[in-house]
C-alpha cells in the first residue's frame, strides 16, 4: 500500500509542526489528520513528557466522532504503551481512524507495535513516507533510547607522548588554530559541554562555540561544570548564553538529568580528571583526540588512572578516521565493541 | 669534459671494490688505474683509518714512473688534507697522473678541494661518473660526517595515550605482528640496536632482525647495552649471532666508540628511560612512533622526563609520514629543525 500525494504533504506539514515541540526525554513528534476527503482536520504535535502525544493532540482538536473515517499523519509510528498518557494506538481506534501513515517505526521495545495493532483492528497501515526526514529528525534521541543516555563524546588534546600539558602547567597552546577550530565546529553541535571545576578555575574557559572570527556561532551548547568547588561569580562561564547547570561527581546522575533536560549529544572536554571519570567508567561512546606533533615528557598526563590493571584488560579502540588539521593529527576512535549508532558519522 | 666508455667501465669496477674496505670511521673508496691506452693497470681500496687512500694503494702497486700519463678513475674525489695519510691529489700528481675521473665530491670541508687542486696543476679532472652509486655506497657515511656521530633513529611503542604498559607491567603486545614485523625490518636495515639494561632485565630481547617466519634475517644489527648493571650470562642477547657492547650512561661517548667501529646506523629501541635519555640529548634524528589504538591510563609512561619546563620548549616534531599496520598507526618524525640527511627516506 503506497501514500497519496495529499498524504505526502500531510507528513511534511507533520514533520514542521514536530518541530513545535521540545527536545527532551520524548522525541519531538507531529501528527495531520486529513478527512476522507483529503482535507487537514487537524494537527498536533508533542508538547513533551507527560502531555498527550502527537496523535492524541491532534484528536482533541475534534468533536468526539469527526475523526471516523479518517486518516492520521504521524511521524512515529503510533504507541502502543500505556505510560503517562494511554497507548495512541488504542485513541486511533477509538476515534474511528481509518488509515494511518507513518515515516518511522518506534524504537523503543516498550512501546513498538502500535501499527501491528492498528492493522490487525483493520486500519490500513502505511509506513516509511518521508522515512529519511523523519530519521534525521529523530536521529539522535534513537542514540539517546539506545544508549539509555546522552551519547557522549570525549575530547582531550595531547602531545604526541599523552601529555596535556608541559611541566609548569603551560598548555596554550599544545594544537594548533586549525584543531582549535575544529572543536568549536563540534561544541556548536553538542547540547552540552562538560568540564570539570578543575578546568573552570585553572583555565576559565568561556565554553561557548565560536566562529573563527571569535563570533558566537548560532547553537550554542549549555554549559556543565561536573565537581563540588564553586564557580567563581565572575567566571567566564557565567557569561554564556545559556546557565549554567553544575552536577557533583556523580556521572550517571548528571547524564540523566541531563537527558530529562532534552540533551542528545554531550561534548566532554575534560581536563584530564573528567575526561579520564568518563573514559573509566564506560560512558565514552566517541573520542576525539587531538594529536599535537610534539613531545613534552614530564608528569602533567592528559589522561590518569582508566582502571586498566593489566594488559589484557586495555581499552581498544577502533579508529574510525584520522584527520590531519594543520600540523596535528585528529584521531576519531570509538570503543571496540560499540555498535556505530544510527544517524552518527562513521 | 666527459668521460669515456672505458672510464665508465672502470668506475664500476672501483666501487665494486670499495666494497673490500671495511665500513669504519673512514670511507669505502676504490680506485683503478688507466694505462694512457685504456688498460687497467692497477687496483686498489681503502682498507680503514691510518691505511692508504685507495689512489695511494693503487698506486703502490706500481714501479716509479709506471703511472705517467695515466687515468686514474676513484669513486671518492681525492682528498687534499693530510691526516694520517698524505694528501692524494699531491700524490697522484707525483706519480705524473694525467687524468683523474671521480664519482662524488668530497663533503668534509678538511678534506676538500682535491679536485681544484688538481685541474690548477693541468690535471684534466672529470667528476660524477656514476655519481649516484657511489653516492649510494656512501649514503649512511655522508651522514656519520654532517652529523659528526652515527645516524639514531628512536623507536617505542605506545598506547595512543602515551603508555608503554599496563599498571602491572604488561605489555606484551601493545601493537600488533604487523607494527612488530614493521621493526623487525628496520633493525635488519640498522648497523646497531641499543637498549637499556632495564630492558635487558625485564624483557631478555635477543636484539636479532627477524624474519616473520622467526628465522635470521641476512644482515644482523650489532646488540648494543647501556647501563652499568651486569649482563646476565644466559641473556638471549649473548646467543646474537653478533658479540654484545656495552657502555655506561654516556651517550656521546658511546655513539662516538659506535662510529669507530663502523656503526652508521644505531637504532634505540629502549625502554622509556634510554628513549628519554636521546631524545632529552638531542640525539635522535628520526622517531618511530608504533601508536596502537588502545587507552591503558596508568604510571608506566613511553617517555620520562624530555627536559621540557615550559610550553614554548616543547620538542616539535615534523611528521614525515603517518602509516596503518593493522590496527596501529606508525608516526615516522623528525626535530622540527632537522634538515633531512642526505640519502635518507623523507
Amino acid at each position: 500500500m503506497t501514500a497519496t500525494t495529499i498524504e505526502h504533504d500531510a507528513m511534511r506539514r507533520a514533520l514542521d509542526i514536530a518541530r513545535n515541540g521540545p527536545r527532551g526525554i520524548n522525541p519531538q513528534v507531529g501528527a495531520v489528520l486529513l478527512s476522507p476527503g483529503g482535507d487537514i482536520i487537524a494537527e498536533g504535535w508533542h508538547r513533551g513528557a507527560g502531555t498527550p502525544h502527537a496523535e492524541v493532540d491532534a484528536l482533541s482538536q475534534l468533536a468526539p466522532g469527526a475523526a471516523r473515517g479518517a486518516t492520521a499523519v504521524v511521524t512515529l509510528e503510533p504507541c502502543n504503551h500505556t505510560g503517562r498518557t494511554g497507548p495512541c494506538s488504542e485513541a486511533l481506534l477509538d476515534a474511528g481512524v481509518a488509515r494511518v501513515v507513518y515515516a518511522v517505526a518506534d524504537p523503543n521495545p516498550r512501546s513498538a507495535g502500535g501499527a501491528d495493532r492498528l492493522h490487525a483492528a483493520g486500519v490500513e497501515v502505511v509506513q516509511g513516507v518521508c522515512h529519511d526526514e523523519a530519521a534525521d529528525l529523530l536521529a539522535s534521541w534513537f542514540t539517546v533510547q539506545r544508549l539509555g543516555r546522552p551519547h557522549v563524546t570525549v575530547k582531550w588534546a595531547q602531545s604526541l607522548d599523552g601529555r596535556a600539558a608541559a611541566e609548569d602547567g603551560t598548555s596554550q597552546w599544545i594544537t594548533g588554530a586549525e584543531a582549535r577550530a575544529d572543536v568549536h565546529r563540534r561544541r556548536g553541535r553538542a547540547d552540552a559541554i562538560v568540564v570539570g571545576t578543575g578546568t573552570v578555575l585553572a583555565d576559565d574557559p568561556s565554553l561557548t562555540a565560536r566562529e573563527e572570527d571569535g563570533g558566537l556561532r548560532p547553537h550554542q551548547p549549555i554549559p556543565v561544570v561536573l565537581g563540588r568547588s564553586e564557580v567563581p561569580t565572575d567566571a567566564a562561564v557565567r557569561r554564556h548564553p545559556h546557565s549554567l547547570l553544575q552536577y557533583d561527581g556523580d556521572l550517571d546522575a548528571a547524564l540523566a538529568d541531563l537527558r530529562e533536560r532534552g540533551v542528545h549529544r554531550v561534548f566532554v572536554e575534560g581536563g584530564p580528571t573528567i575526561a579520564s571519570a568518563f573514559l573509566r567508567a564506560g560512558l565514552a561512546d566517541e573520542m576525539l583526540v587531538y594529536l599535537a606533533p610534539v613531545l613534552l615528557g614530564g608528569s602533567r598526563l592528559a589522561l590518569t588512572d582508566l582502571g586498566v590493571p593489566s594488559i589484557d584488560q586495555a581499552r581498544r579502540l577502533d579508529v574510525a578516521r584520522i584527520e590531519r588539521l594543520g600540523d596535528d593529527l585528529l584521531i576519531v576512535a570509538r570503543p571496540h565493541d560499540a555498535r556505530t549508532p544510527e544517524g552518527e558519522e562513521s
